[in-house]
């Protein structure tokens, strides 16, 4: 017997049809013997209404009364989900974030679990109980209700799968699992049976979509093994887990890519030891994210290019010209209609010549490399927009991601 | 400067504009210089929506995660209230049921507030803030979400009200007051100025729908002085208190009445020590509210005639048939299509024949009078339901209803 957590999005909760499919989901691993969790995001569109109404009141919703809105979209569904195991005959019980004793820090939005106090929860599995749990909040030391920020649901579920000692948390979601890389681009695109908590974060910062960074973090801090699956289907989905060993010969496990990303040259800086400090703070303090920098020095006066997502693109520049004086550079130039294309795989660490490999694959299709950035496990490249889904394909093809590793 | 509590119900905040009318007549009393708590509902129909959710998944869904479902609603709108404060410049502050200390006891669905810690509340109002209180919604001892049953907004107000010790308690409704009888049915009816607790708990009761006899009660029991208003209008509501002076002259205050009435009729008991309480035990174990209850009593038989509402009527027969053996008697008779009617003021204590100048009005006006009840303060009949207006407006008309007290 084992104890299972698992979590179910927006989506996968969207109408009472989908609650009842999540109810069975639960019911399937009770009957196995487990102990389960079951941690809900509010029901589809819901928090996207709850937000419409604040927005019809005011423009900037004080954030604090931002949480105790959008906390009610997760309330609803626990209390629907636990009457349709009720209603299947299974004794179920739902928890608010506070009651369940997810602790959080004093910052309204954005608040990150500082503590878990599972007596209840456990008192409650012990007794045989299947427990709902709402995802993405929590209750400050002073009782004020908080919420957890973008992919707050699955970093609960992970949270309470460490806290409670879990087995496994499984992540049910609207696709079967975790691909090589994008299926809506890449027909080969092959689902992956496994991938390690590294590989995942950098897939996931990529945009793959399907599971938030600071849960994996969180999975990968507390070795809590995820398992990334289909609600609607019963297949195996994607294991994340220390190390995947059931893939270990393949050195790029997936390939990322974003599109609408715009490089920012500033040309013919003072090279002064705080110049890129500067830059980088203002920009930060604006919440304009930086991704790839590079850096030039020629004689007593550099060159920075950086990338930016394309609907910042406006604003860092006005942001940067205000600080013209202060910064002492020449000009500025833009260039949009770009983006970024990563491989990800944590055999690049003992195989250093992967890079060399994805340029070569780029060069013979004529793609331009506009920037390189590189980490451990993974080799971004900005391009072309109209070159990107053709990078990916070759790279998909080249790296040979189709296949299944079992007939490598 | 004074502490007043306002409660807004359902309809009064059942818009972004009408949400953001109430902050403004919070902002009104804020002017004044008075402490401020406000109390609402859920806004307008969101409450049947999730019931119907919860219908849609369970025909008997359990009481505790109705509870759990049911107390988002009021959630949603102290946020969209204190948001709405916020941006009209003021310093707001929303609380749920469980932050603002409404300890209840452990009855899902119908709890009862058996406790309130203040000291939160206090702390806000001290600092200057219009403090938003969810109605309807308390929590256990244990941390468990509870409601309290309909009506609970309006006690959470009264409740809040007597425990802050506030100067004055006004409930913020669709009707500008409380009126001596329908204005729907009766063109004549005029607005109260005031009215007794004892007296807006018999209308209460009598179906004037305005305030909840609970409330009633509470506000009696702690002497918290209500004003029922309208939210649309400014002008003055109807002050309900322990005497009200202002038309102390007036031995009837209102007329209330109520359609759909069935008389049940049972000939023949075997009179027996025991033979009443097994009636109405009986009944009221399947949730059949019985009102006016006569005994006759002839030899060793005794008839018995009671009123039920007619949507009762068929299950209280059937009722009834089911315990025919133990009951002993010979045979039940129905008749439906009557109605209620009756005459509310506490003068009549003092004055005898009221009662009498009730029944010769009727009489007068060729209305059969079927049943009839009395209590300190209000005498109830029952006519046919064709009788029912006339009946009431000849009521109004003979004991001067329309006539302002001060013209008496």
């Amino acid at each position: 017997m084992g104890l299972i957590v698992q979590k179910f999005g927006g989506t996968s909760v969207g109408s009472v049809e989908k609650i009842q499919n999540a109810a069975n989901r639960a019911i399937a691993e009770k009957q196995k013997g487990h102990q389960v969790v079951v941690v809900v995001s509010a029901m589809g569109k819901s928090t996207d209404e709850l937000v419409s109404l604040a927005k019809a009141i005011s423009d900037q919703p004080s954030k604090r009364e931002m949480d105790m809105l959008l906390a009610t979209g997760e309330q609803v569904t626990i209390s629907l989900l636990s009457m349709a195991l009720q209603e299947k005959g299974y004794d179920a019980v739902s928890y608010t974030g506070w009651q369940a004793g997810i602790r959080t820090e004093a910052i309204h939005g954005n608040a990150r679990i500082t503590d878990i106090d599972t007596s209840v929860l456990a008192d409650q599995l012990e007794k045989g109980k299947i427990v709902i749990v709402a995802g993405f909040q929590g209750m400050t030391e002073d009782c004020e209700i908080t919420t957890l920020g973008r992919g707050g649901s699955d970093t609960t579920a992970v949270a309470l799968a460490a806290a409670l000692k879990a087995d496994k948390c499984d992540i049910y979601t609207d696709v079967p699992g975790v691909f090589t890389t994008d299926p809506r681009y890449v027909k080969s695109a092959r689902k992956l049976e496994g991938i390690s908590y590294d590989e995942m974060l950098e897939l996931a910062n990529l945009g793959a979509g399907v599971l938030h960074p600071r849960a994996v973090e969180f999975a990968k801090n507390y070795q809590v093994p995820l398992e990334v699956r289909s609600s609607t289907e019963t297949e195996a989905g994607t294991l994340i887990e220390e190390e995947s060993s059931m893939e270990q010969n393949l050195i790029v496990r997936g390939i990322a890519f974003e599109d609408q990303i715009t490089r920012v040259t500033i040309y013919g800086l003072t090279s002064g030891l705080t110049t890129l400090s500067t830059i980088f703070t203002t920009l930060a303090k604006r919440n304009i994210n930086v991704d790839i920098i590079i850096q030039t020095q020629a004689e007593d006066k550099t060159g920075i290019s950086f990338s930016v997502k394309t609907e910042d693109a406006d604003q860092t520049v006005a942001v940067l010209e205000e600080y013209k004086d202060a910064l002492e550079f020449e000009k500025i130039e833009t260039e949009s209609k770009l983006a970024k294309v990563s491989i990800v795989g944590s055999g690049m660490v003992s195989n250093p010549g992967v890079a060399a490999e994805m340029f070569a694959v780029l060069a013979q299709k004529n793609i331009l490399i506009k920037m390189v950035s590189t980490s451990e496990i993974k080799v971004s490249t900005v391009v072309s927009e109209n070159d990107m889904v053709k990078a990916v394909e070759s790279l998909h093809d080249a790296f040979e991601l189709s296949k299944h590793p079992s007939a490598v």
